[in-house]
């Protein structure tokens, strides 16, 4: 990897962390520039024409170029390691769980801790506030999926970490925080201590 | 390909949609089996069990094995085919679109659609009622950035077709049973018709 590599995010996002830990277990450089999205800082002018015309982060730049979206860019980090499989089965199964990841968990796991934990409860819409009862009912499915999946698994495509370990792991460790119970997920907790075991994990927050 | 392909799907669903066409595209053969989601048939003991614990549609069903979620089947069907781009940058940018689908375009586009074309206006819940304002902006602003990133470009990504193209037409050449209204979205309109006059084009419904 010749060009320099810029993680554009805000640090507390578990989208962004995915990017941080993807890059750390490859042992790859990322310079990292932060906006606060409470501020609005991922929507101004400059940042639609440059950075991201969807104004969010993580966004990957790559020289002069940029890969939205959190697990594309993993993706682009990871294209050609181990943490992709080369089986083609396997490969799409990983993007399954990624997908999975966008579709069913991330929407109800990772908002439901940004309202509670990051806007405050006192401050959400009345709309937001009407969703709450059905991202905590799809969140807890997404969760008990997960558990029974890792049932008589290490990992959750073939045999060993991929991408797809990496994008769940991001917003179920810090699941606690968005009110969701991990206690009665003994599988998805003991999967989640073999992924903080990793060489080169990096946390959260660093 | 030499084990047999079987598509578990409910052919008004442009997520299965995505994978016939992709498959039509490369000239492969489907078998197809019609689950009735309005009836909850994908929510069954035995679907949940046998083919998708998350209990949607589609399943790509390769021999005896499963991949669920329609743009990781997609991939299965085109992984070393020229619908996924040889270049590390836009096999990333293709999955950016890709992952953009699932959680900027879909949820609300196809949403929409379904609520008022297939569950109809008058039986929607108090809470999704609710939520029909903002899936109405969100699904523009996905039509909008869509619009404007084919302003000087044939297909999403480099210069020819790819995965990124099918998972974005798939609900977006029928965004108008949604309510969505493509008049003003030129650049996609022509886009669309790239898309349809391709050699082995299929249509939605057959």
């Amino acid at each position: 990897m010749t060009e320099k590599l810029v993680l554009h995010e805000y640090s507390a996002s578990g989208n962004c962390y995915k990017v941080r830990l993807t890059a750390a277990l490859l042992g790859l450089a990322l310079e990292r520039r932060e906006y606060d999205i409470l501020k609005g800082e991922t929507r101004t002018p400059t940042f639609l024409a440059e950075v991201n015309p969807n104004g969010r982060i993580p966004v990957l730049q790559i020289g002069h170029r940029f890969i939205p979206e959190s697990n594309a860019a993993c993706f682009y980090l990871a294209d050609g390691s181990n943490l992709i499989p080369e089986a083609r089965f396997d490969r799409a199964d990983m993007l399954r769980w990624m997908f999975f990841e966008q579709y069913n968990h991330e929407p109800n796991i990772a908002t439901m801790r940004f309202w509670l934990a990051y806007v405050g409860e006192e401050r959400l819409t009345e709309a937001q506030r009407a969703q709450m009862p059905s991202k905590r009912a799809a969140g807890e499915a997404a969760l008990k999926l997960m558990d029974e999946h890792l049932a008589d698994r290490r990992f959750f495509v073939g045999d060993s970490l991929s991408l797809a370990d990496i994008a769940l792991y991001a917003y179920t460790h810090v699941a606690e925080e968005g009110g969701f119970a991990l206690s009665d997920f003994a599988n998805v907790r003991e999967w989640m201590e073999r992924v903080a075991q990793l060489p080169g994990h990096v946390a959260m927050e660093s």
